[in-house]
């Protein structure tokens, strides 16, 4: 018999003793639980960030699991707290459309209920930390098997969240960053696919990228990049180098791909596989 | 049977190789340790920091964890390292105090061991890393079933921290901040409950707090707004943004509650829960 | 029977998706793994680094122990992946030296194999996350009893990384910081066995450190002092403070220990356990 297995995604950093009040809570319900970190370094109240790093890790995890994410800045207000049952895993979490974008690779549709029942809360909850007095403790009953019937009523409406959509244009196909890692390469919306759409060059603000490897170190250190992101996408790096400093760019600057004349491509952005 | 759990906290940081090497020494005495990581992020040989973490954190834990505490400025020196049991709780900590904030809503008193075993210790003990080489491996052996008695003689006397605490005056209650979350928020000693003490104004440096909510999203963006903490203290907090940045607050910060004239409440500081 | 432990050190940082995306596949190819995070914020690609990191941490473990290791500057070339069975441990990590160091203490050779299977790896493998599609699956499939022979082929030959070995000079032994704690610690390849050859002096720039203890808090507060380290090698602190920053010291910073004339000690680097 396996013990059940809880990750944690927040946005409380380490330092703070939040993340370390929610893992008591957990194991007070469920001794047993054995708990796991995805990651609490989600910057403050970045929903569309939560969405992104929510699309590249949840369908890695076997089924059974039961995630928590408490990325939250409506905490105290009437958002809903949602327990959604998607692609074999299951998601405790804010209603803030943060888990949506998995909805788009799923072959059903997601069982979403909103929680209701205040006897699997810790008492008195508090107006600011529902990760700790209503999340934690569901996530502690859940993973002691109680049913989902038992916590919530089901919900058929919720707020969904949706990566820009990179747009076709004359010259090509007009996208964003959608992402900058740790090394400070930049994740776009743009699909990798496009890579494939005829002679092309990419631009991201006035800096136009003219190589393009299909990993790092096939190019010199310090040259600039564009290469298929893990996640199948346009990314835009520099070998043993920082993307983001050299360019200056983060989420949410313009780039685009421009494809030779006359015959641009008909791209399915729906399809892009974030 | 349920694999004993073992939590650490500590000032190492995630970069330095020293909480790996507590975790390989645990598991090479007790490969069925379960291990737990509480936070690395204390800042350096902050004992008062450290005690706001343990008080808000450790009394969600059950009964029987064992959490090792490394957050110890005297490394090296005659100061003890101890085994403390409260709350159904056991820790091993330096005696810096950094515990004792547990003491104030605990039932019963602690008791409370000065480790003095070194045949359950790691040799040679190093001068500057006696998490490593006798926190982490007398955790071992107790995970392992090793009586308390086995690995330390009683104390009686330890060195106590005691968080700041608010000073009733003329004009009603003066306090200061005791915390800053990852957020920014700003956690102070004046007990929450202070609040209901009649028309009140609240104030920070020179700056007036005007703005009394329940939680963060109940003002607009971008508003500087008082409210009970998480931890049942008065917290002074920016929606969406960062009252410490904002106010150029941080811990020490000098904080104050006015009550209208005449008739200032008689509040029992000794009652606020951290 | 002991569930499977898999440790993972990278330099992904903890706000990236990238190791979540990691348990996920090795959970989903053995439910039963026990994963423990070592590190995930060795600075990026900083192969020296790491093998600092893995030679103190790594000897600390019980036998049987995976520990994979991504710190993979080379990702997407022709760089080999390896299985490294050395002192009992079993190591997945880059072809790039990050481990070697292991060696110098080892009373047996290591095995090593090249990792050749692509039916253990995850399809399709992206040029640019062989962590996820290759460690992380080889990981689970070893932890689930697949024989090492059954994943890879013997190599005989690999990448060496050594760390800069302390040269011998009239006045004394040249060396030079290895690494830098969170504290701000020094910790040089001076073995603190040096510390032992007479009268001695320790220059870091063209500062000398006029203080020797045993541990930090010998002296007061704010004292720049030489230590032994807990890897035994010579370390340069600041008691309550930070020497890097103190010194503006780093990682290659050169240090020198001077013997009184006439009679240097012939020290042998070679046995210098870092």
């Amino acid at each position: 018999m396996l013990d059940p297995l809880i990750t944690l995604t927040t946005d409380f950093g380490e330092a703070s003793p939040y993340v370390a009040a929610m893992k008591g809570v957990i194991l007070s319900i469920n001794p047993r639980a054995r708990l796991l970190d995805l990651s609490h370094q989600i910057p403050p109240q970045d929903v569309g960030y939560t969405a992104f790093f929510l699309a590249a890790a949840i369908p890695t995890f076997p089924p059974g699991v039961i995630h928590v994410i408490v990325v939250d800045p409506g905490v105290g207000t009437e958002r809903a707290l949602l327990h959604v049952e998607i692609q074999g895993q299951r998601l405790l979490v804010p209603d803030n459309g943060c888990w949506t974008e998995l909805i788009r690779n799923a072959p059903t549709p997601p069982r979403v209920l909103r929680l209701s029942q205040p006897r699997y809360w810790r008492q008195p909850v508090s107006a600011t930390f529902h990760g700790r007095d209503i999340l934690a403790p569901v996530a502690g009953y859940l993973s002691l098997g109680v049913a989902p019937s038992e916590i919530g009523i089901p919900a058929t409406d919720w707020v969904r969240w949706q990566a820009p959509c990179p747009r076709e244009n004359a010259q090509g196909l007009a996208g964003e960053v959608l992402f900058v890692d740790t090394f400070g390469n930049l994740i776009t919306n743009l699909p990798g696919t496009a890579f494939s759409g005829g002679a092309i060059s990419l631009h991201i603000g006035t800096q136009e990228i003219n190589r393009r490897v299909n990993s790092y170190a096939e190019a010199e250190p310090g040259t600039l990049v564009a290469l298929v992101s893990s996640q199948g996408m346009v990314e835009i790096a520099v070998n043993h180098g920082n993307a983001a400093r050299r360019l200056n760019a983060g989420v949410g600057t313009p780039v685009a791909l421009r494809y030779q004349a006359p015959s641009a491509p008909h791209l399915d952005p729906g399809r892009a596989q974030v």
